[in-house]
């Protein structure tokens, strides 16, 4: 839920998927753990020299233009997900993906602290839930559990990024690779 | 020389670029005194953890794959282009064009040891060039100055990596972004 480029692709798979008759399964994890076993660069933002950093920006920007999205840099980078991964893995699959678009809006468009349960809570209601039942599902034991087996789970298939999206045993990382995904699904060219 | 990426799109621009009526210039530099940098990660291979390696490779296959590129990978890597760039920068535009595609497809096709500068002189010599001149001039001191001096002009571009596009002051970087490039060529569109 930090990274714009998972936000973005967030905005862009359904789309794609429809054009393409292809079924997307929503799987929430969390990278921060992925990240800090990077034996040269464990930081959650991937620290990158400052050349490499002020280029993120531009091309985050420009690929937003370019999509119609409405980017508003969040004032504060990166925003702690966990609360928001922990409340989409007990979601079933309609309301996962809108929620999910929900966290990335209020952090890339609104810049809501999304890391706050009162701002989680906020977003749950606006979609006619009971906030308050469903933040006790995700703090409860047995769904930290949960979630930490999805992050073993992306680690046993391969994933070291987000986003990801696996189609079949096939691993396709970045929303650079999602019209070579999408092809994937429909035909495999190799 | 030694980015497979760099391969990928340097195969791919003259392509995009003359079904845009873009025109290339084709500008060589070294990535190591870049990488070397790097402060989190300044290993010439870009080091990453054994997951994102292994990636990396299926990626690069599956593109190739889809653009029709016969790969076979590298015996050695990364291997040294600082000749194959010393070489590149005393040739004129069509020839650096013609000369480039070749070291790259000695890399990447041919399993050759393009560090050798008797492989570059065979690359010389198919395209009928006095091969001994050209390793001449490019060993020449001052062309060294050149070269080192076209890699202080990339960083001035806020160049991080390869392969880089540049069309007016805005910067592409990678594989990935070249259909952009081309686009911002023809249209910017913020």
């Amino acid at each position: 839920f930090a990274s714009p480029y998972s936000w973005i692709a967030a905005e862009r798979i359904e789309r794609l998927a429809a054009g393409a008759s292809v079924k997307v399964r929503w799987r929430p994890f969390v990278i921060g753990p992925i990240l800090r076993q990077r034996p040269h660069n464990p930081s959650p933002t991937q620290d990158a020299p400052p050349a490499q950093k002020k280029y993120r920006r531009r091309d985050v920007e420009r690929i937003c233009a370019r999509e119609g999205l409405a980017l508003k840099w969040p004032s504060t980078y990166p925003r702690n997900g966990l609360l928001a991964a922990r409340v989409a893995l007990t979601l079933e699959s309609r309301a996962r993906r809108e929620f999910s678009l929900a966290v990335f809006r209020a952090n890339f468009v609104q810049d809501q602290e999304v890391s706050e349960p009162t701002i989680i809570a906020g977003l749950l209601a606006d979609m006619g839930r009971d906030a308050a039942a469903d933040l006790a599902r995700a703090q409860a034991p047995e769904n930290k559990v949960a979630l930490a087996a999805a992050v073993e789970e992306a680690i046993g298939k391969g994933i070291f990024g987000a986003p990801s999206v696996i189609v079949g045993k096939e691993l396709f990382w970045g929303n650079d690779r999602l019209d070579q995904a999408i092809g994937w699904a429909r035909a495999p060219w190799t």
